[in-house]
This record gives C-alpha cells, sequence and structure tokens, in this order.
C-alpha cells in the first residue's frame, strides 16, 4: 500500500485488516460486537473500522496473552473507568464465551472493589447479574 | 468478639485478621507490603490494617480466582486508574512474584491501552520498565 | 476463629461482622442498603457481605468521624468518581437520615463543582433532587 | 458592590454578571442551555447561577478562543471525562451551532479516543449519534 | 459594571471581586494559596483570578457550609479524583488551618476508602502525612 | 500480507505502517516522539509500534480535522484525565509546533477547568508553563 493512503479505510490493505479483525471479533464474541459496529455504520465507520482492525486484529489477536488473560484485563479495566456499563456488558459476555465462569467474573469484580472502591464494583456486578440472567447462567 | 467492638483494630479478633492478612500479604510480595504498612503505622495504623485484614486477608485469599488471575485485573484496574505509579510497583513485582512474565506483564498494559487510551499504558509500561530493572528481568 | 478459613463469609465469625454491618448499616439508611443487599444475594453474595461487614461494620462505625462529616466525604467522593448515580442516591438519602438539610447537601455538590467541574456537578444535583422529590425535601 | 456581599447571587451585581452570562449562553445553545437552569431553579438555583455568569460569562466570553475551539476542547474533556452523557449532548449541539461540521465532530471524538480509550469514544459517538438524528444532520 | 467587559479581569468590578476572594483565600490558607497565584501570574493569569475570585469569592464564602464542612468535601473530592497531590497538600493543610485535626483529616481519608479504593487514600494519606510532619503535627 | 500474522509488528506490511506513523510523528514533534519509542524500544517495543503506526499513521493524519483541532482536543482529554503529565509535556510541544499559540494553550487549558475542575487545570497549566519555559516562550 502506499503509506499516504493509509489513513482510507476503504483501501485494499485496509479491508484486509477490517477483515481479520472482524474474524478475532468474531470468535470472541460475534454477535454483541457486529451490533456495535453496526449502530457505528451510518455515524462513525471508521472508529468502528479501527476497533475491529485495531483493537481485536493487531492487539487482541497478539500471543503473549490467552483470551481468557485478555478478558481478565479488561473487566479489571472497565470496572476501574465507570460509565461504561454497554461496553462492560459486551465483554462480561465476551468472558464467558472464552470460559470464564460466572464464579470467576464475579470473583474479579470484588477482586477490583479493592482498588476501585464497591461504587464502580456494584455498577460492574450488575451489569455482570444482566448477562448471567440473559443467559441462564448464575453463579452458584 | 463483641461486635460493639469490631472497628477496634487492636481486638484479639482484628490481631488475628491481621495475622492472616499479613500471610497472605508476604506470600505475595513481603517487601513492597511491608514497607508501605511501616510507613503508615504512624499516621493512619487503621488504613494499613485494613489493606492487610480485608483486601489481603479477606479478600486475595479467596479460592475462586488464582493469584495470577487476580494480578491480571490489578494490572488493569491501576493502568486504568491513573496516578498509581507507587501502587502498580508494588503489583508489577507482584505479578512476577506469582508467575507472571514480563511479556504477559507488558502484554497486559499493551491489552489495557485499547480501553484506556496510550497516555495510561504508557504511564504503566514504564513503572514495569523500572519493576524489571530493578530485578534485573526484561521482556525478550 | 481459624484464620485459614477467614475468606469464608459464612463462618459464624464472619457472621457476626456481617451482623454488625448490618445493625450499622440499618441506622444509616436500612431500606436503601437492603435493597443492594438482596440484588446481591444470588450473583455476588460475598461484595454483599463485605459491604455490609467491612464498610459498614468496620469502618463507618469508627468514633474518629460522625456520621454528618462521613456523609459529606462520601458526597464528595461519589460526586467526583462520576458515573456512580445508583450509589449516589442512596447515600443522599443517607446524608438526609444522618441530619444534613437539603440546602447543606446541594451547597456540598455545589462546593464540589469547584475541584470536579460543573459536569459532575449537575449529574449529582439531579441524583439529589430525585431523593429530595421522592422524600417530598425540598431546599428553600 | 460590597465584597463581603459578593455570595448573594440576587445581588444587582451578581444580577448583572448573570444577565450577561445568559446572554452568551443564549448566542451557543438558548434552548438546551436554558432547559438546565430551570432543571436547577427549585433545588441548587447558585449552581445554574454560577453555570451562567462565571463559565459563560466569565469563561467563554473570553476573547482569547474561538467558540468552535473551545466545543473542541470540550467535546475532548467531556468525551473524556465519561459519565456526562447529559452535558456532551449538550456541547454536541453547541458544537454544531458554532459551525462544526458532524464530520468534525465525530472526527474530534475518533481523535479522542486514542489518549482516552475506545469505550469512552464509543459512548460519546452514540450520543453525538442521537443529536446529530434529532437535528437531521447525518455526517456523509 | 459593563457587561461586555465582564471577562476583563483587570476591570475595577474584577479587581474588587479578586480583593474579596483574596480576603476569603487569606483566611483559609494565606501561603500556599498566593504561592499558587504567584506561580501563575506569567503564565495564566486570569486562572489565578477565577480561582480566588469565583472558588473563594464567590463558592468558599457562601454561608451554607461552614470551613470544616467544605474541607471535608474537599478531602472527598481530592482523594477521589486522584493525581491531584499538589492540591491536596494545600487542602489538607487548610483543613488543620479550619479545625479539623489530624485524626479527623486521616478518618476522612479512610473512610474515602470505601469508596475510592486503597491505591487512591494511600496517596491521600501519604500526601497528609507529609503536611503533619512539616507543621510537627502527628495523629495520636 | 496474510492477516493471519497482522499481529506481527516486523512483517513488511507493518514497518510500511510503522514507517508512515514515523513520518506523521516526525511532523508534529520528532524529538519528544522519538524518545518515547526509544524508551519503548526494550520493554514494550509493540506499544511504541501502535503508538507510531496506528495512533499517528491512521488517526493523527486523517484529513477529517486539521493537526490544531486536534491538538484542541488531545489537550482537553489529557487536561481532563490527569496524572497524564509526561503526554501533556509532548502534546503542549506538540501545540505550539502545530501553530497554536501560547496564549491559545492557557486559554484552552482555562476553559477545560470549567467542566474537570480547577485541580486538573492548575496541573495541566504547570506542565504548559515548563514547557513554555524551555522554549523561551511566554504568553504576553
Amino acid at each position: 500500500m502506499t503509506t499516504t493512503q493509509q489513513h482510507d479505510v476503504t483501501s485494499p490493505a485496509n479491508q484486509a485488516r477490517l477483515a481479520h479483525g472482524l474474524e478475532v471479533l468474531d470468535r470472541i464474541d460475534a454477535e454483541a460486537g457486529r451490533s456495535v459496529l453496526d449502530a457505528l455504520a451510518d455515524v462513525a465507520p471508521a472508529l468502528g473500522h479501527h476497533i475491529a482492525a485495531f483493537a481485536f486484529g493487531d492487539i487482541y489477536d497478539r500471543p503473549g496473552l490467552d483470551p481468557r488473560s485478555r478478558q481478565l484485563v479488561t473487566l479489571g479495566v472497565l470496572t476501574a473507568l465507570g460509565g461504561c456499563e454497554a461496553q462492560l456488558k459486551v465483554h462480561v459476555g465476551a468472558a464467558l464465551n472464552v470460559g470464564l465462569s460466572t464464579e470467576e467474573i464475579t470473583e474479579a469484580i470484588l477482586h477490583a472493589s479493592v482498588y476501585c472502591g464497591f461504587p464502580r464494583a456494584l455498577n460492574a456486578i450488575f451489569v455482570a447479574k444482566d448477562v448471567f440472567t440473559e443467559r441462564d447462567a448464575t453463579p452458584q
């Protein structure tokens, strides 16, 4: 590709990057991820492109950390940030998809409470509860 | 214990809780943890007590998540919060102690950058770099 | 208690700690507090346990600061954190319960705006307004 | 004015400051701004006063930066803070009012994602999308 | 004053507002406050003006909340925000000046830890410890 | 490129992306940017790669917003985030490089104070002051 066109998300090179990112995304949470990208399509398609191509294609797919570990980090980050309930919902679902149990997810949020306080942990737990209910998956 | 004295951190029941918390703390990072508690002793000993008794004795020691997973969550939370370089330093050290490699630690921080941005990730990486240098442990 | 069982929230020692925490919680805001614990019961009961036993039983009940002062600190923290509207609602109610007037609560949030900006203060004021309306308590 | 009465928002000097602030506010986003002040009138009128008199009358009206540039800074701040969707909605509208295009607004939020992460950017984009839809103004 | 000149911080009306703000600031912490304003004088004098005239003259001086209560709110906000060690240092000093004891200040920070986590509380406690040491005032 | 190798930052396609990102970075702030990448080289080279290739090559270089506008957004984000003094230093320098005056930079930070509070604005202003001093560029 000519690098001066690197910002053009419609170029063949960037479409290949997008396609790969979508493959990674689909392995983790196809439905939720595609739904976010669809919602971006008419307002900020480049944001959707980079979430797929960069966040999933470049970073998530790196071999240095398994998906389970990546979701533990993500749960920590999103619980701490606060105000990211929509993204947390996607990533609690993704955490279940990559093999974390409901007990491990709630334990991760309880653990996070030590470092970011109970209010943020409560918000995160209630998001997790909603996802567990939707999936009919409740901690024992 | 009489519950009305529960807030008294010098009671036998609370000293037992403290002793247990210190055992857990010592398994993870004795030197750094004890150094924080020592620094608190003359200004806010109750804060030190609860970090040991509650954070380590009650939470960290729970069986629902292994130490490696707990440190991944902690790295995510502390990277996202920002401004917690001193605590991140302790927990990068603890992450190495419980078996995370330098590559996994930097990968966790790179992963976090997607969700909390590059500036927070840069701050966290430079803390990790300092810890790795002190321990003579550099990613390959 | 045997400290190796300290993490077991069903032990007699921890049930005594819980009972004491619930007494403190009930003095401050029985209805709202119990409602949060109920919502946690089937998804993360240990989080509910520690909010009652640690946050209320160990910390809130300490003699070093009166409940009115504790609620002023809490209003400051929750206004600044942002995204904690549900918790702020509980604590605006608790602030009224421990004797802060509606005028003092709105003044505390106005004061906080200097340090955390108008948007966070606006969010907090509208939470307070909802609580005041529910209680038929409006600033003069 | 006698300075000891400076805190009295009903004084003639402060009413003049308020009137000026409202003029500035009306130039930027009359409907949304007035709606916020109306909602504050019975719970925290002093907060509304200072938002108009200080934020708009003292700061926004300063000649050192044009309104378009001020809105770019504001979009950056509100996207990064998170949890300020209501205020962001007002300021996306204000950004359109002072001449930023829908494409520039979404580009500003995409740019912000690099520094504060994708979740905050997604929240901001969906607020922008709502405003664009209400105004029948969609990026090309 | 002519409101179109309201943004001019050198106007007589604004100089009167500044003078009043400085009186309030001097009652709370003359040395630290003046030192901040001096540091701003050659780079952003308008920021210094508004901190004195608005934050202290308009808000801090309002009768609805006593200085002790204001400092409790401020300690909560600054502990929660994080990364505001310089401002926290000023306000721990101000808290002592308006009558909070060292024990009340550390208790306020311990209380905040429940809501914003231990790392932020640790940072705040170590700032308080430095101020206490400088003033030769240690909690008993 | 074969998309399954997309994560390999040493591939020819990714080296081309890196080279382009470095060109963009060098146009904005060669010295500071290269210094950050050098510091990352032995600990987290992939983070450095993606900051150059993605943040600068993919995003900063997009035509939808001029560099001056991008730096205004960045100043807003970094001021609001807090704890990003090192990154703010780079971006205050970059802001000067792309044509913002010292007065516009301090005005942007004063403007941000309305939305994120005075403490964050003070931290940002003192970073700007340091950069201005290093460059012998002081606001009039």
